[in-house]
């Protein structure tokens, strides 16, 4: 089934064009830095927001059109969301996807039913991989949404629950074996607690870690590890969610000894929350080799909630595609757009435009921080500032290792009271920065 | 010299004293769980915010009337500060301080001047701890005052600047043995930074790492190895504060191998302003088996800064020292008032009514603590809570190690689909708690 | 229909009871301060957190069990709910109650069948009222979950959608006379606007000053003229909203000629996410002799979103009850509680359990505000502190009118230079509060 | 006296200059919408920020390197310093200023001794004044820094300190006159409290009300009459401040019919600090018919302080242009730049180069909305979304007051079954705006 034939395949067309449906900026076969943007940016569609996402919110009804839920059999419909999905897709250029359980088969009545379900429709999306050479970014399994699991998973103060996550993230591994992905998310939406008060918060970790090594034993038992990613959330559903940020992660997965096969995903609207900025979380994942996928999107620095909007802040995206780059870019992850079109973009077309604003957006972001990277714009900066650990003795011997507490005391009596100081000259660099946003 | 004439030594007289200068609820004696409150409460006095600090704010001129600053000589001056300060203490019968360098003597014009200052005034504080039977918690470097700590210390971008901090440690190392230490500090104000454009964190944090070795390696070298703290803080003064928060700090320790040298002060102000409860950064410490010490204060959730209150808010210290009892108290860490009353606050009784305000506080959370403890309170609740850990097969091996995500999901094929859940009955639990509020 | 058979008329027990099922605080018949608690305290029943909220969440699925929800048949259901709602006030001994239009009726498929929807519906409440004698405190529409209401009502983009509203408003007049109500509601939770780019602010807020006055004639010519109320609320769902606060509230007010017509009716969580505490939205409300009535709930200070949770922080309620004390009460308005059980408090018997905890807190703050009143704790210290308005010839010029700027500097220079200041001894008056907290 | 005599007046060089020493983007006779760069953006220099701040924050003292500092003599260093600033203002082709009066005299030991000091220096910036064309923006009485005014002013528990204000004010006012001043400044820093519990706030706003009419009066008393702007802040130093945002003061210059005399200066980083976007507080003063002048700078969305850094967020700065020039400009007020170099940037050097960045940012965003406007980018969304008020009967009918809630229900039941909603499409309208971005 088509539902979007009144829309082109969106091409390059640049700035001055007047067509709704074409990249300005994203030119998928433009070449910088040595790759083509395509290489750059695996951008990855996610078939939540993207196709059963329906624009409710707390106070609001569902908003959206969605010709694709033609049928009210729920497998009917289940098959032909896929076939939206995959022809957005390939509107777009878009070469990778990701995916909930939950999101493309219908739950049935028993897990049973819902394995099979996901068999069913798995190999619908297998045909269309095969059919289009699109491939799977990450899965994962939703184990938040279903009432079960108000009080987590892994994190659950039931063992019963705990068991039916590890036979959701079974199913999971086995998909991602199936339609060969690189990449296994875990996203802990309700791992964390409401009220400290009736909480083992010890005990809870300690699952957390006992379930992450069942999921890295069950993956080298089938023969397929993917990378897998924690994908940390300050809060919201929760009061608070233990992976609360990528350092709060990586505090976690060296405790549990999981860091030689847990990388991280972060996400920008996430990064806020936590009352980072996204160049901040990127750059503390790189300082622990850890830096594996992130989630496109944004949110409002002056609101509390996870507004997961469509990127369109270039200053932002382009300071994190600096580290993406400073990274070695993002292999085997990528840019998956976990960003909801608002609930007033109702429209079909939508689906399609607030795609084409995200693209356009690390288009951008990918073209400024190139420029960034080739003038040396930031890198002369730090050079420079840094410069005494290398061009001293004293620098040299802290980062040698030979230096000693006593003998930096001795050192500084003698040289301690001449320091200069240089300014940093900020505002200026702050201003320059202006100019390489695209 | 004795400034506080006037003011009696302050008692516990009940709530029904009419005396100012009275403890309603600290009851140094009483004995509660079995150890005396004063056991308990390692209650120390900070010199900083006791003594040096003026009622300035960044909009606003100094505000204090201090009787003991009666010297326009600066040595003076500082021993007359230090006599003050162990007078405070007699007065409020509190066994512990805490210091900064700078707090205690003047930098002089050079550091060889300021070891001398120190030696001076440390000869004149331990001839009070003599006296008195007051003990040092804790001491710590100002590494953030001076202009030459804009960048950092460990964190600076200058190998020089790195060495003077490492000569104020190694002082600061002298003197914690010389005064019986029983931990040693280290709060990175400016260990953090402005802005990422010019920054390279990474090697920012590989510094801070040989910074910490250093210090260790050389309280081994003297014979006298304190018990490290971090404090963590997640900003303010800088953008970005490297040890955000007490799951940030381990993230770090464990990283660059410190655990077994260092644990966490943690401060309510710096919990709120990182968004997270005071009880929680508690339990995430005693999960890592890092609580060690504690900064008493309290902010305000609704503003953005560290306001370093008085705590008096009895509900979040009352599940604060709930954790405090769980973790079996904090020896050989304590309770340090890192709290400076209002700038409106100025005259000089102020300092004992505020910290009689605090140490009832105290008194109060550790009596509910305690009578929570004592019931069971919240034990029952969790006991019964996670009860299929222990009562259900599956549970049991989910504990031991031997569940596998295949032999969970065979299990939950069978017996998912029946899971019952029980309400977790919130709203009754919190309105229980505040009966055990005093 | 009977829903809660199994659970027995609530009554006042004390502290010391066991059973689950009594008030341990909340003594209708006890006086305080010359008035009974009942008096004082009108509270109120909510239809749509009470009886149709479902505890699904943005992250989850609905997971209230609701034993009145037991029929396919809307109308059938909608009756039966009704009898569930009443019977839960009787349980609680509440003798008043509110609602939106879209939580009694379904609104059928169209807006006659709505109308008629309603008017079948309140036949069967105005029954229940005259057998209970429970009555109306306020109802309102909902003009914010359909999605013809995306971009607002009385500041939609769409006349056609502000008549629909208009329509709605005027049948939630009609039945407030029918039902006798004492006050009526308006909360524009999509009155503001998701962005300013596409956003007319000033023909928005003007077509909301002609909606007010449109209602204000309607109420007139209909002979009964309620107390009409703005609830505001910052912002959620719409990234902001026009009735920000108290003081934009009556910035609004003034500027549209509607202050003879409309107070505020006030919520917890409200003022919290608008940056204020709740005592300070009281307070701000009664300068402009404007508070009208409240919601009584609390959020979370460290989330950024409505939680809408039962109230037990007693501290915060009991600053509340305070000046609705000071206010001499809230007649007509009364104390609604806008709260929602926990969706891991999923039990009926979690509905009055809650409701207990709620009532209790709202009691135990009613015994601690009067104490403060009848031992003029805070008056005193206020009688005090601003006594030179009073006491000198200067202050009372002030307060009378006859000061003048430059009779003012006269004075000032002879002799502002001997101005004495007095602490506020903040630290203490905060510990002694405490001794207030029941 | 000349301090920055090896730095060249700055001109407009474009984009492609090395020269830091140079405007790349404000060339102050270009001409945008009729009207040059320079007659938009009425600059000025304010003398706080760039000549008495010192670089100190609450954790760290003062770093700035200030040449004109050069003389232990008060007054000739005061002197000094008014040099250095109106060199500053030409090196950078400024032609307004703003000051407190503390900034730019010595207070002395009396109020007689601040006059005195006052009268000589306004005195010498006369004669500046006179030499170089430059005006004065507005002035301001700080009464906020003195231990006096630790409770405020007008809103002081104290008719003393009240009075003492008066004097400074009309000082003030006198001074406006003398140097022919556009506007007058009140910006409330202590007028709020730390703590209601100890306040009274009705007075404390009755008061500020009387305040405001003296000065009002005083100033028709000496034919004078300047712009009187409110400056609303939210918070810090105090807990809460009386005029928290725009809307706040409208509402209170309302209530004390004070709306012919005041307008409002505007804050970027008060507007972020109360939880608004700075475009949202120019658009509801605009809606008041009160945008008078504002403070040019930015925060940190993540901190919750007043950073106030120099503007180079060029999105936000864009949309705030675009207000401004829906305002017709901001005269007889002007951008201030009420912006701080940070205490890393603590050079000469940086006082110019941080005024060059703002400048630019300023004449990015002027350039960028005039385009918006030149090509009706957002007028010709609003216009169309809108459209219904115009193009329908019922639409005509709620504008032109012809409508009533009765009329209105009968249309809806008619025809509201029928609205058809459109998309707003919001994520391509924020990625086009991108394309306005200079």
């Amino acid at each position: 089934m088509a539902y979007f034939n009144n829309i082109p395949t969106v091409k390059y067309e640049g700035t001055d064009t007047k067509n709704l449906f074409a990249f300005r900026h994203y030119n998928p076969e433009e070449v910088v830095l040595g790759k083509t943007m395509k290489e750059h940016l695996h951008f990855a569609l996610a078939f939540w927001h993207t196709i059963t996402m329906d624009g409710s919110d707390p106070f609001g009804y569902a908003t959206m059109q969605r010709d694709f839920d033609d049928s009210d059999d729920e497998m009917v419909r289940a098959h032909h969301r896929v076939d939206a999905f995959f022809e957005i897709m390939q509107k777009l250029g878009m070469e990778y996807f990701c995916f909930h359980d939950v999101d493309i088969a219908p739950q049935g009545n028993s897990l049973t039913e819902f394995y099979a379900n996901l068999d069913e429709i798995t190999d619908h999306i297998k045909e269309k991989m095969d059919e289009t050479g699109i491939k799977l970014l990450w899965n994962t399994a939703n184990m938040f949404s279903h009432p079960r699991y108000m009080n987590g998973v892994a994190s659950s103060n039931s063992a019963e629950v705990f068991a039916y996550g590890a036979a959701q993230v079974k199913k999971g591994l086995d998909l991602n074996k199936k339609l060969n992905g690189a990449n296994y998310v875990f996203w802990g939406g309700r791992e964390g607690y409401e009220s400290l008060l009736n909480t083992d918060l010890i005990l809870e970790n300690d699952n957390m870690g006992r379930f992450f090594h069942m999921a890295v034993d069950y993956a080298k038992s089938i023969d397929h590890l993917p990378q897998f990613l924690i994908e940390p959330k300050p809060k919201e559903p929760m009061k608070h969610q233990y992976d609360f940020d990528a350092a709060t992660a990586m505090a976690f997965l060296q405790k549990y000894d999981l860091t030689d096969y847990f990388k991280l995903n972060l996400e920008t609207n996430h990064a806020w929350l936590a009352g980072h900025t996204f160049d901040h979380e990127l750059n503390v994942a790189r300082s622990y080799n850890a830096l594996g996928s992130i989630d496109a999107n944004q949110g409002d620095y002056l609101l509390g909630w996870d507004t997961d909007e469509f990127p369109t802040l270039v200053v932002d995206i382009t300071l994190a595609m600096y580290q993406i780059l400073k990274n070695g870019g993002l292999n085997p992850g990528g840019i998956n757009f976990d960003a909801k079109v608002r609930r007033t973009s109702f429209e079909m077309d939508d689906l399609i435009l607030a795609h084409i604003a995200g693209m356009d957006t690390y288009a951008r972001a990918l073209k400024g921080a190139a420029a960034m990277i080739e003038d040396k714009f930031l890198e002369d900066i730090v050079e420079e500032r840094y410069a005494s650990y290398k061009n001293t003795e004293v620098g040299r011997s802290i980062l040698d290792g030979t230096a000693t507490l006593a003998g930096l005391a001795e050192h500084a009596l003698k040289e301690g009271d001449k320091i200069e100081l240089k300014s940093n000259h900020l505002e200026h660099i702050k201003s320059v920065l202006n100019d390489y946003l695209v």
